[in-house]
């Protein structure tokens, strides 16, 4: 009585980089960018040059956390402040909960099968980034 | 000259889960479901099909929490943001207190004997869910 | 091009539950006991009457252990005493790694789909049980 | 006054991490590959098709803790079992510490400059993919 999910494999998340990496090329901003399968499970990671090394971390985590709760960290961060629904949560799952742009759920057949993290720049621009590692899918 | 508590134990608990279940399918959203006793420590605890997975922590976590200061965890969360009376509980314990809403603490006699803990929806649909299983003792 | 893997799901985990509480009361050793997918998240877990609080999170572990490696938990500490090829893996993951008796991955078509983890007695106990658990899959 | 470090860079990081790959394919066994700079911050990882998911932490601690004593993980390992001279280290920095074979350090001019952490099999199969990584730059 097992079920059958879909998830990400190495050769999509090396694709997914690739096309993330190219968008951080095009706006000057060296990103780390992180891919985890449908398990929350990392599958590839690469740090560009001079990308900030606080960013490896965070990048992971933040692939960990659209995969989590299936959300753009950007849009969890908006329940997430101070006064809002979910303030706190970063303080779950033993720290690993990213609260700000830059992590997205990949999608197929509407079902959350990975996700990618960006961190090197603003929100915006980590975000932006992610988009384009995410459309290559 | 010890003494004598009173406390919730498994049987209790696969009651309150199955109620919660019950709550959770009627809403339709999937929910981490997770009971505690007297003593703040698991009794018991169930994932829904499609619960977020992030949530299996924060369904615990407010369990504890909400045993752990005898009170829900959604009111905790009314002196807990920026500038309430206990904002920064949430790093205390090792990150094990939860403060938005979802758990909620189980009475007997006016005595809280065990804590459910709901995570998967929004504060307000964790905490339905979470009445839903907490009336069911 | 994301491929498509099996996984335990909740009915499957209160199966496995079930059948190893009933091996547990048969050799009278209340056990904690806890059900992972193939993602390595928790599924369901239940303590039975009076087993040990402290096994509350070696369950959880033990189950986690066994498929992140995909193998028994018992078998990963013939390899992980002082002087085995992988002595100090304890001190990986964050801690999560459990190398005595009392997990089992939990496979189909050879492949690994989730996994039990169980404590409360001596590692053959909690071996045991965790094998009645599988075989209930 | 300040002086000039040799290190390698994402570009190295991925010829490395091929070579490593292609000997973990030629071997059979599915490995988790990580690489750090002269700084120990990771650089690049992949993980291959079934590779254990709880060696992708395995990985990135042998490849930091290689940078960070300038030696094997194998050779550590010898010091560091119970009764050895450096028995414990382990449990230092934060449980980064791995202590058994698959780091390795990557020199220049005799200087490490950055390191390959693998697992994802036996003491043995680890150390020869780290080593036709490392032999790749």
């Amino acid at each position: 009585m097992s079920t059958t999910i879909k998830t990400l494999q190495l050769a999509d998340a090396r694709r997914i980089i690739a096309a993330a990496t190219k968008k951080a090329e095009e706006i000057k901003q060296p990103m780390c960018i992180a891919v985890a399968d449908a398990g929350g499970n990392l599958l590839a990671f690469e740090r560009m040059e001079n990308a900030w090394m606080g960013s490896i971390d965070i990048s992971q985590k933040k692939a960990w956390t659209s995969r989590a709760f299936d959300i753009e960290t950007g849009q969890l961060a908006a329940h997430s402040q101070s006064g809002g629904q979910f303030f706190g949560i970063h303080a779950s799952n033993d720290g690993k909960v990213m609260i700000f742009a830059g992590g997205i759920p990949i999608k197929q057949d509407d079902k959350v099968i990975g996700s990618i993290g960006v961190s090197g720049g603003s929100g915006e621009q980590d975000h932006s980034v992610a988009e384009a590692g995410a459309a290559a899918f």
